[in-house]
């Protein structure tokens, strides 16, 4: 996808229809985000989900109800059409996966974009941390936990983390290096002992692809984006539009200026 | 106000009338909250405008519509009445100014606790910067600037900035240091040019009072969390409860544990 240089540029490909891949790797730097879309009725108790839950929730902008698009991540966007695809659910259930949505538009529609594990995973690989999934060009893996998260009115669930492995004498740099991303689910959650926060085989990860983890590495788990998307559909609300799985959009903000908009 | 050791202990001091004065200086290195209370049908709009202006209007803690409890912040607490002063007003205009909200406490409530600079400051007096305010005995300088906050919904208006002076020395200590607690305004916005930000003379606060710069001194701006009552006040709700200006909250929480939680 080298041809696409810009942000904007993918989401004008995406926009036509002429690009409706995966986003993972591309326009590196370049924040890219989640997507969920409720009814205004639904948006308060969403929101304050988020506020309560801002590790697994990491909310980067809220559009205005009815309005596809944003003032801070994105110019010239339509968040209707430049997600390369979109899942949309109606009472819990998976209805269809279009690449536009425009169709289906409501002026009560809100439209959540929420941080992504892409961001923080672009810092470790710069400082020489491996990804394991990457390397293996795997989807990251995640688990459900018995980590509760603090519920908002219809709104309620337990984490789901990511894992990746690290070797012990770089954990600490991974820490260190996840702390200065609050914004994108920050520092991790739990460090080596899987059973304490419920779970029981890492090779059976509940999303995602189990990956090798080498001697003297450690999983690490970080809270995770898919958080808010199970949390939303366990209340199996009557309408909502998300994201394909790895199908993101691609901000015009650059990571590492998260932390002066956030 | 030796006499009151612990945060629980000055809550309930104020929840029986026993304390209705001003906290500054309580319980050091406990976090102090201001309070907005506004019916349910203006808070989405409202926490919409918290998470698009984070530097004005940090939010520590949303309560449930109705309840005056609190989940994270403090345990045991009542917060119609464990705050030592209330304001309220009906259609803009100051009503009343009681020790106790709950004989006009209403169902469809929502209460925000919103951080407070007095946080930061500890932390900047821990660091050996003379907090000019302090010294002399007086509320900090409040000023109104140009600077928009993003609007939602019917909240619109301008940053309000409180304003310190520091030595020309300390003001890279007092960035990195206030770069560390994000959550409650994080770094400044300005520093040594009043008028870049619509502020014509240092001498004539909007809010608080007037202090001494000395030679070799920079007025330094931070955002003020009088911004959000500022707001608030401008589109005239019908109804709405705030702290009284000083009488603030002492939470459970230590300004050092912020960062696990937000």
């Amino acid at each position: 996808m080298t041809e696409f240089v810009t942000p904007k540029q993918i989401r004008q490909q995406a926009r036509i229809g002429a690009f409706t891949g995966q986003t993972s790797g591309m326009c590196p730097g370049y924040t890219q985000a989640n997507l969920v879309i409720l009814p205004k009725k639904e948006a308060y108790d969403f929101l304050l989900f988020a506020q309560r839950n801002p590790k697994p929730c990491p909310i980067l902008e809220v559009a205005d109800a009815g309005s596809k698009r944003l003032q801070t991540f994105a110019q010239d966007v339509d968040l209707a059409t430049d997600f390369p695809k979109y899942r949309v659910y109606q009472n819990g259930e998976l209805v269809s996966e279009p690449t536009d949505v425009t169709d289906i538009w409501r002026d009560d529609l809100v439209s959540f974009l929420i941080g992504c594990s892409f961001s923080f995973e672009a810092a470790l690989i710069a400082a020489g941390i491996e990804m394991r999934h990457i390397t293996m060009k795997r989807n990251v893996p995640m688990y459900k936990t018995n980590i509760k998260a603090k519920s908002a009115g219809q709104f309620h669930g337990n984490y789901v983390v990511s894992m990746r492995p690290i070797p012990e004498e770089q954990v600490v740099k991974a820490i260190t290096i996840t702390e200065r991303l609050p914004q994108v689910h920050g520092t991790p959650i739990q460090i080596g002992d899987p059973e304490r926060i419920g779970i029981q085989n890492l090779d059976q990860p509940d999303f995602g692809d189990a990956v090798e983890i080498y001697p003297g590495e450690v999983p690490v788990f970080w809270a995770c984006g898919v958080t808010p998307q199970a949390v939303v559909m366990e209340s199996k609300p009557e309408f909502v539009i998300t994201h394909a799985p790895g199908h993101m959009l691609v901000t015009d903000i650059r990571d590492n200026q998260l932390a002066d908009i956030l």
